[in-house]
């Protein structure tokens, strides 16, 4: 069969014991797994053998919710990135870092050595931190606004950018008989001076294998969209139907051409939490058995944190009150705000059904059933625009990630939507995204004074 | 043979193709090997072989000096560090990281997931980053003054060390069926309000196999001694004679002990750079062959750089200039700006010779014979007060840590100065130091308040 042009990608999205809040206290699972590195190696190797485009770690620099809920020691991913690199070959690899958190050259230079040493396969999920919990960790007594975290997330871009291309490739030209290391014409100082950062430059780190990391991009406020269009080369989103997925969907692909773009060059995965059975009996009755694990005192208290309430004035078999602020009023995850508020609405939901619902999911969207509808489902909005892959979220780990693959993947592969093994070696090869030119070859970039507003 | 009480401490200083500034342009060296992660790889199995306590990645966040002079492209430390874990299975790994450009949480969280990942293999070599080049990719015009970046050094690791204790040790119950995974009381908050840094915590990462990394420093002037004396449970140090070690040695130990520190806990390892031939002859040859290598023009400027002089000022086959600056005038790495002046006077070099001398060993001790005769000097050193082991500095990689391993740890197990065997599995095992204990279990630490001058 020949493979048609369009092909699905998969990123397997790895969270402690799994992304159902209360899958650590399933039998099977191994309550501190995810505190150590074998777990990891472990589910890395699944992923890999599913040939996943790639594996992401979300991140923020700071211990959040109550350490009773869940897993909540978590390695940092630039170093267990690295440790998955060693223990890898093919699949991709993409890890969380915050902008508002970090330097510029610090965090060019980890994961240009990352792209180094992974032979090419790593990604950066650019994240401007949405929390007061890590504001207090870097000095601040309060979360950054909202637009002055995206236009620092947009100038650490750029700079970091300019790092990545400080090299040309080829630079080493490793002369010995002439003692001549590297042509000093072919590294040149990036001499960044914006509003949030100077950089002299250039890195002290060799252009990498793929030009530099992939990026990717999981804001989905206007900000965030904006963003995205600009430089993400892919999105991770959070949609619950089909039809705001292809809203979504066609929103980021309209910016990205507006802005000159081709907009194959953005890729847009909607993260799935699929609830497997092999009958659809089966995956409901997982889905009440991970439900009655859920311990409600945890999840109405960060419920009451998202929406900015008293936590009495949340009563669990009630619906959310209706003077809830609005998005604009919100300097947090404002996406991630309205889509709970909007769900619960929509749905009529009590309150111990939306806890329920984010639970299992924070929000993404999560599909109960057999493999073959699971496959369904994924074709449906991969063919009708909604989606050009999925973020596979398993609900429990590693068993959801070891039934996706084992159970769902062979369908996608039958109906000729996923690759049935890797043609390429760097994670660019896998989206099917071409490595960046350099700045000596006319690579320009959109320059930081057409920033995002 | 009853191994005596006291045993030698070797630790491996890995730097691109070697100490000697020319190793590169040796015909059986591979000149770019060092950018790449297969050559590290090598050089920690080779250490671990020869059962190394430890081995150690230099770093400042900056390119520094010519590219043409010699391998400039490096992977950054702690991204190295943890692909080497992966690689290995019982050689410490000490890593260098910035004080001055890096913010405590984000360091104290890699270096404690490093120790997670390594099963207590890590340590952080303290530096406060002596140049202007650094400065000037982290938004500075100008290097922050000595005592400033000494003071901030010593509160980044109060700081760091409240991190690391904010989870005690059994924090994690993972109590499944009361659905508690881990006890909110035995993870507390840091509240940090210092001059430097604001840190709410907990870090998100729970207690370490080690508690926390070995930390290690390498400043040699008064600050870098009061901070070492403070909290450093190694010290590397540039020593040229072994009477200016002794001194330096008792200096150090006296120190940590007028603090109330069992000075046992600070072990004190002297720079050697050992240039090895299996006869006298041979090792003076292969010196010579080393040094001719060395291209004057390069190391020329570098020097009139540390010395604060335009490069006119210096002739190849003159002396120094008598009217240099005192170190108190120097903003830089003080203690090292020192030893340079005071070599070139006391052995009346001439400029060339003195660039000679720095190219091979950058002013740390470099001893040329046979390994007979490098185990004698390390034996003189470590029995008469000069030192408790080596940080060992091979002039090219591999081949001088091969000759190490193979012929010179030999003799030094022989003269039962060195194990045979590692009998620990962390680097405080290797090492003989005691893992610290936790705040709750009264590990009380000095506090910033009689923090160093």
């Amino acid at each position: 069969m020949t493979p048609p042009a369009r092909q699905l990608h998969l990123n397997a999205f790895l969270i402690n014991a799994g992304h159902h809040e209360a899958a650590w206290r399933l039998p099977e699972s191994d309550p501190v797994g995810s505190t150590g590195l074998e777990h990891h190696v472990r589910l890395a190797r699944l992923a890999e053998r599913g040939t996943f485009d790639s594996l992401f770690l979300a991140d923020s620099p700071a211990l959040h919710s109550d350490v009773g809920r869940r897993p909540s020691s978590i390695l940092e991913p630039t170093v267990l990135l690295t440790a998955l690199a060693a223990a890898t070959t093919r699949i991709g690899l993409i890890a969380t870092a915050s902008t508002t958190y970090n330097e510029p050259f610090n965090l060019a230079r980890r994961f240009a050595s990352l792209d180094h040493v992974s032979g090419g396969r790593v990604g950066w999920n650019i994240v401007t931190t949405a929390t007061l919990e890590a504001a207090r960790n870097f000095g601040l007594d309060e979360l950054p606004p909202h637009a002055e975290r995206y236009a620092r997330a947009a100038e650490f871009i750029e700079v970091s950018l300019k790092l990545w291309d400080s090299w040309e490739d080829g630079a080493i030209v490793a002369d010995k008989a002439a003692g001549v290391w590297a042509d000093q014409e072919r590294v040149r100082a990036v001499d960044h001076r914006g509003r949030y950062f100077s950089v002299a430059g250039p890195l002290n780190v060799a252009r990498s294998p793929q030009g530099h990391p992939l990026l990717v991009q999981a804001g989905s406020s206007e900000d965030g969209r904006a963003l995205a269009a600009r430089y993400a080369e892919a999105v991770f989103t959070a949609q619950q139907t089909v039809e705001e997925a292809r809203s979504f969907y066609a929103d980021v692909k309209h910016r990205a051409r507006r802005l000159g773009r081709d907009d194959r060059g953005v890729k847009v995965l909607p993260g799935i939490v699929p609830v497997l059975g092999s009958t659809e009996a089966e995956a409901h009755e997982r889905e009440r058995l991970l439900d009655e694990l859920v311990v409600p005192r945890y999840a109405l208290a960060q419920l009451a944190r998202t929406l900015r309430l008293p936590v009495e004035r949340l009563e669990l078999d009630g619906r959310l009150p209706d003077d809830l602020p609005g998005e604009d009023q919100i300097e947090g995850a404002k996406s991630r705000y309205t889509l709970i508020v909007d769900l619960a609405r929509r749905e009529r939901l009590t309150v111990r059904q939306l806890i329920g619902r984010l639970g299992g999911g924070r929000g993404h969207h999560t599909f109960t059933g057999t493999p073959e509808q699971v496959a369904d489902r994924i074709e449906e909005w991969f063919t009708t625009g909604a989606a050009d892959g999925f973020n596979i979220m398993p609900p429990a780990l590693p068993r959801d990630l070891e039934l996706f693959v084992d159970h769902v993947v062979p369908v996608l592969r039958r109906r000729g939507l996923f690759r049935t093994e890797y043609t390429g070696r760097t994670l660019r090869d896998h989206y099917g995204l071409p490595r960046p030119l350099g700045r000596a070859l006319g690579g320009e970039r959109i320059r930081i004074e057409e920033s995002v507003a």
